[in-house]
């Protein structure tokens, strides 16, 4: 049994409260246990520098925490003048991520800004907020879709992330919550698709390593744990869980 | 009639959610119509360089927006590096409209540090912040008394805080939507305590100007608003309410 | 009587020395007692993005301070690499401060720059700067009015600033000095036109309050000083004064 | 057969010229193909604050490209004013992976500072980074090994690091140039131990995603690709290799 | 014949104002030709990190211009947020050259802070600089001479800098306004003693170059310039003068 | 005789190996005793802005050190966020002193970078860089002249750089190593073409100063020390020696 009395293979409780804010295209707050993110996907009518001209759109995601998400307050990045090496890793993370499943083509020369806003954290911020995003997402593109009638929706699969870890004690578990974070050996992120593809993959040895045999316990439980982010986010979704891949 | 249906002299509906977030000392969620602010206050064991030794306490305050909290995405100031004039004006204006009613040598060498992140701006976000971090902010300090066992509360009086102004064809209002803002040719910000008195003034024409005669008429309709938002902070500090000014 | 042995309702000793430097459209030295500011203004003939296509003009104000224009040296902004919350508030306030009395729609696309650099500091330098800038200003938009042969003069009436102020033992005093405004318990920057109207008010407790009846004893007191600042700036502008308006 | 004529599971040519440089306690050249990197290993006689009173030791790396390593030049990052995100992920790669090969109790409150500087970039800068700095990382700790006559050598394994991908035409493939990376479809950094551990598995779909046995596959290269370069990082480290892990 | 009708060996017109600011502890305005600099010396009571337990003392100088000190107005640097390859140089320039003639170790652990800031810029500005921060420093140094007893003077020697240069049309010539600056083949600034040594040499050929002959009539004429800098520093610092090198 | 041997008018041992990277369209390791620096040069087919129009083209120079060039490790100036005063003084040397030996009308508006990146240090880096950055702008330019079939060689004549200095105990003395740099009294970077003419001269006096003989005897043993680098430069750039100056 874990601190908090989940069994290895168990999520957290996980809801997703869509439509969130007023401005956004799409917005949700989504809460994984107590991990509370805002998460809002904005259009905007041209792409980066670099693909103008494509014909392609692109997906750009900025993620930040309140100072006082954690149990220490931390100083604004606006402050120190400069986003950390963390945050610009999570963002790349969030950005690759989704661009996996949205065929950029069919949106046309637009951006979709992903803002990811951690409101309170217990672990697995980064894994929250692509969870959510791909819906806040979905909900945008979902705007689009109808506005410009486009002859196919732009979302390929269902997208999702969870963490697993080698925890002390606890050996292989899903889902970690800040104080298994903070102990966990072994700490791995993963983004899969509904098709059962991974996207990303990023395991780190905390000071410590890992096997082969760890490895596929691991993307097992992970495996269990996308399963259960695609039927909350389907439901988040509604009827529009539908038309994904088609 | 103003656009929201609104008389001249009303407020928009405010709500104050208490203990909103687990971590931080003092937490609410302040909505005032459309506008949403994330109030916290979190306790640091120390002042800044400018204080130590004074034996006295500090309140300093910080205040940032979501890039979708408004009706178009704006760039975070992290990512620019910097950040903006008018949000240094408004932090700055937060602590220093809080200070004026804390007993700073009675909560000793610490700092209390104070967040106000606008998750949904429609206009008043800076009277908002001021409002709710006011709540907040008792929250916190009430720990600190109980803990402490002070003989005396730290906090001297109510403070709140509205925005008025003379609006083109409504003439002087209370308490500004975005729309009525963005057309003002005079926005007054006032900051009040619970004994009638002033904390803040900025009263600014916008390419325009008022007279003396038109300062009186805002000045009654601040008072006017301060009061309600008086009560609604008493209501959600509860028997707390009763410490202040004790 | 004040430390300078001047009466409560009295200006510090006001000097203006216009066409002060060769290359600007128009610049000024400002002495208010011991507060020595270099206004200038820089005629660009273009606007900020966010103007462009309007076809109106700008106003737009830098503000510094030498490093020794205090008694201690002041590390520079350019060091730092960045602008101090201070700074910034302050330039903000004299651009927005003087575009309430230009015809931004009669200068056509293009920015007045006005720097205000002060090389000596004794209390008072914000509203020294405007009050000296407006001056500048007029110089220079004569220039443009006298080449473009414009119908009418830009500059629609005359603007001036001052502080006024609670000072312990004093009470309430105008044009306070560097030793009255580190004592006072309220801080009042007041801009006025020439037809009496505010164009800001910006009064602030120093952790203190003030009242209704402060407040117009204070109103009283700066609207004689601006009366006075109003002669010594149509002094310095000699003939042009009488364009102003018309 | 891939563009420059390797199977599959081949690496490149590899070679590491040891004391390549004068100052740093270890330096070597090391050479993946065309892609050369300068790593230096400097010693610290102090720890970052956040370790300070630890005891323990730290290992931080930073990693940088000349501007022309590449085919078009870049701008420094020192001109930019700030480290790209990229930048960021790959010093936090490299420290992380070779503390997890070194003792940093047995080390004492010191910081070992790794410096890997790409001087020609031909794809994998990242992983030959890693492979490098391992060697010029044990040669700073045997100096101070030998200096301090530790009980135990504090390198406790090997650590190199290689990339695999799919590529499309070739499918999976070890080593990736410059010209495979651009048109891979996955893409995955491996860190290994002598051991046969995994300390980093970073895996990402490029706008793609991948299945379980590609996973499989992709890791048989790299566990074929690291034993490759451990014995070449042994011949490098002479008899230096024999003391690690005892 | 030159544009303003000096001859070659001529220097503008020269003046010194002592005392031009009430806080610093030495400070001058000094005009050559159209270019002004306030110069200001500043006494701190302690030095930089790297001298710190030396017993030595230390000379920092800041060189900065007003934005419309020249005919086309400059951006700020704190508005860029860094300080321009220029300015440095300049800066640099300024405290090595004075250091030279300051006897450190007599003065203790203490920093001189030099600042000069170009009111208004006609060629020469850096050249202006060191002559009239030369007087300002002897100011400050003697004031503390004074109070502290001291058994020596610790100004050493006179110190004066002056620019001669080749312009097209005129050759060498002394003392190059703006327009001769912009239009010089060759440029030099020297800085001299009153002993006739050099401190200071930077001769530049502008996309062009200089022989030794050439050398040796410029160097003849900067003898020249200083000599005549040297009375009129004398004549500035009255009794002051004859301490020096005492 | 000096520390390592040498008499005073002796050069180090001077390498120059060409075409050094694969990318670079020049490129050289230039070793000068333990001093080693890689100079790169790139042509890019624009101009900065303020050259736009001009149809004549620009060199600028980046120069850098690997933090672990010095005996003691250096932050990175990426990490610091700035570029220090030394670093702009003397990429701004390069710059200006490889243009005036290139006709910059005759390359068109193209710009030349020039990268110095010092990979190990020993005193006289800038000139090595100077010296080295000829030979590979020599090596890019020859590659256009040779492409665009140009009329005449862009390389006007050699150039070369060398340091000169009086150190305590030896005298005057040629191309200083880190250690007579550091003990120098007088230390001056001469930079001079084959014509025997001066391009820049930049003589320091460190807390010392020197006379007009010091400066004669330094020049000669300058004029020595580029003859003995002209040698070097001509047998690096083989045949195409022969162009410059045609």
């Amino acid at each position: 049994m874990r601190f908090d009395g989940r069994e290895a293979h168990e999520l957290r409780n996980v809801k997703i409260e869509t439509n969130y804010l007023k401005h956004p295209e799409g917005s949700v707050l989504i809460q994984v246990g107590d991990t509370k993110v805002i998460c809002t996907a904005s259009i905007e009518d041209r792409v980066p520098p670099f693909m103008r001209g494509s014909g392609k759109g692109w997906i750009s995601a900025e993620y930040s925490m309140l100072p006082r998400a954690t149990g220490q307050r931390n100083i604004r990045e606006s402050s120190k003048g400069k986003v950390s090496g963390r945050t610009m890793e999570i963002q790349r993370l969030i950005g690759r991520a989704l661009r996996a499943v949205v065929d950029l083509e069919a949106i046309g020369e637009r951006t979709v800004w992903i803002d990811c806003d951690v409101i309170q954290a217990d672990g697995g911020t980064r894994t929250a907020s692509i969870t959510g995003a791909f819906v806040a997402l979905t909900f945008a593109l979902n705007k689009l879709f109808e506005e410009k009638e486009w002859p196919s929706f732009p979302v390929t699969d269902f997208l999702a992330a969870t963490s697993v870890g080698v925890v002390k004690e606890h050996g292989a578990v899903l889902d970690l919550n800040y104080i298994e974070d903070s102990q966990a050996e072994v700490d791995m992120n993963v983004v899969m698709t509904g098709a059962n593809e991974f996207v990303e993959l990023q395991g780190t040895g905390e000071e410590a390593t890992f096997s082969i045999n760890d490895l596929q316990r691991l993307l097992e439980l992970a495996q269990l744990g996308v399963t259960g982010l695609f039927a909350i986010q389907a439901a988040a979704l509604g009827e529009i869980a539908e038309k994904i891949g088609k």
